[in-house]
């Protein structure tokens, strides 16, 4: 554990995260206010994830903002290592993209990184990140994507267009930078090591400036692209952070696609979200309902809380009640977990009809080689 | 400089190369009579650049040899890094290779290796490299291959078969395993540190074993290949060595496409290599005439007559006959060179011919991603 309590890397997070001291160690900004009402100037929205420091850091935003107010339009990159299905945490930065699309009206980049998690998970074959990309790009797609402005790069797949783009990032990165950044030791294999100039490489692939809405633990990749930018001649991607999404068993990480009993599958059952939270949801409550009422609850560290707050209750009005209620102990853990439930289920058969439906599309999203 | 005072790596040769302690130090098997008498019984040729040891170290070549007596076939891969136009030492190797590939009937794969040149030299871009990839795939071609069982792999445009047989292997093969093999340091650039991989994986292209003829200095990526081959399931590659060709300054170092001077290109005018010869190349004669008829000269250090023992003279009659002349005294130095100059201007008006015909074919021999 380092001096701060709390690790995040691209590959590993654990702890209980302090934002803040996030913030200055990463080197990155965090949202402004200022940054906040320009944003609804531009778009005529207030989205709830900025508003609630969901998206809380960024780099350059306000070039991007600038660029965009002058007629110089951006294109936006995100993207998902494909080491398992996809579970509600994921959806939180391409929700947001699909909004950020939509208002600025961009061309968007998804990168499914199925090299990546062979190189970094000992147990994974090719095939394997593979069959998760696939399942993973269905999600992505049934949020409502269109593929007119919205191609899907699979690494593997899309080899040919990206390594030219990898090669002159790599050329310009040594190891010595990997190991200040990532982490990386001499027992490092070399797919992992030149893998970061594969992420950077969508960075490049289109002649205009970059805005990448992603989890703040892929920010050191980037971190290395703003370096090399101007060494070959291109713009530094800008890019917009969001908080790690707590597992179900509370703070202390980010959810994990391999953990099955922490994680809510955009392909469970309702009966299984069901099972899942009122089992493994860490509460904020007190150990029985005498004190709850006495007390309150905690919604700081309750995860059904947290998760209508990151995602399932976007009504600012309606959160407040709910966080009132259970922190006054008028609402039970039980009550608030009905809540979740409920919300999680509607959104989720809306969303795997959609996902059914992206089976017969996926095709259209593919990134073409030229 | 090593205790060894020499030095032979994938990117610098330099120093005076003892044959016997580099088989030593890199663990290979010299070439034995046993094994020539096999291959001369099997093709009922006795190639001259065996027989006088410019291929002269080998690793299991006896097992390829068992394989094909029992009706397994193999395939041959060698190739190039383009850093510049093909020099006459380069084609050691290639014509070798055409004599085994006619005489096993086997397929024969080519790479030219632009993105490991690009990553090795501070002043080449990937424009660069691919010019000289098509300049040497021409000189290739020219040696008389044939498209039906020859492919040319260009790795930038054939990234797309390689990587996800270069990912497997990257996967095993850790930094430090980089570091000792290749002396690779903290300020190596990542392109570099993972380019090993890329070399390695046309040994995998076919489900067969695979000979590869190559000069000596390329061995180590190949050592490590053969670490990896059993841990992903593979045979591992065999190889036949080939000594480094002198430049014309003489020993001391591989021919360098670089040195303009040092160096017969093949696209060179008869003037042009009767200057260079005359001009540059290393002389093992004695320092004036009288000199010379009574000391004689030493062709072990002579340029010119270790061009026509490597490549120019396969008559063996003819070339110890220029050997005895020149070591008694009764051949001078200009009169070996009239002769180089003559071989080497006639090889070139034939290849030149060969090789400007070649850019009407050079597409039925560049390997198709599937």
């Amino acid at each position: 554990m380092s001096v701060d309590d709390f690790i995040v890397t691209p590959w590993h997070v654990e702890g209980d995260i302090d934002y803040d001291k996030l913030i200055k160690k990463f080197g990155t900004e965090k949202i402004s206010t200022e940054i906040l009402t320009r944003i609804k100037k531009i778009t005529g929205e207030d989205h709830f994830m900025l508003r609630r420091g969901i998206f809380f850091s960024h780099r350059e935003i306000n070039r991007i903002l600038d660029d965009y107010e002058k007629g110089k339009k951006f294109f936006l990159y995100t993207g998902r290592g494909p080491s398992g299905n996809t579970h509600i945490g994921h959806l939180v930065p391409w929700v947001f993209s699909k909004w950020l699309q939509d208002k600025f009206d961009t061309n968007m980049y998804f990168q499914l990184t199925d090299d990546e998690k062979f190189y970094s998970k000992q147990n994974l074959t090719l095939e394997d990140t593979s069959k998760f990309a696939y399942e993973n790009a269905l999600d992505f797609i049934a949020l409502g994507f269109k593929p007119k402005n919205t191609k899907i790069i699979i690494n593997t797949k899309n080899i040919q267009t990206l390594y030219p783009i990898a090669a002159q990032v790599a050329k310009k990165i040594n190891f010595s930078n990997t190991k200040a950044v990532f982490g990386f030791t001499n027992e490092t294999n070399i797919g992992m090591i030149f893998y970061t100039s594969l992420q950077s490489a969508p960075c490049f692939i289109e002649d205009k400036s970059v805005l990448i809405p992603l989890g703040v633990d892929q920010d050191p990749h980037f971190r290395l692209t703003r370096d090399i930018a101007p060494k070959i001649g291109k713009p530094k991607p800008a890019l917009i952070h969001n908080i790690m999404i707590p597992g179900l068993s509370g703070p202390g990480g980010k959810m994990s696609a391999s953990d099955e009993n922490g994680t809510i599958y955009t392909t469970d059952s309702p009966a299984i979200v069901k099972k899942k939270i009122n089992k493994h949801a860490f509460s904020g409550g007190q150990s029985d309902i005498e004190q709850h009422r006495k007390l309150g609850g905690n919604p700081d560290i309750d995860v059904s809380y947290q998760y209508l707050r990151i995602f399932f209750e976007p009504d600012d009005k309606k959160l407040k009640s709910i966080h009132d209620d259970y922190k006054s102990g008028k609402m039970l853990t039980g009550e608030l977990k009905v809540i979740l439930i409920e919300k999680i289920n509607e959104f989720l058969a809306v969303h795997q009809v959609k996902r059914e439906k992206a089976k017969d599309h996926i095709n259209e999203f593919l990134f073409e080689n030229k």
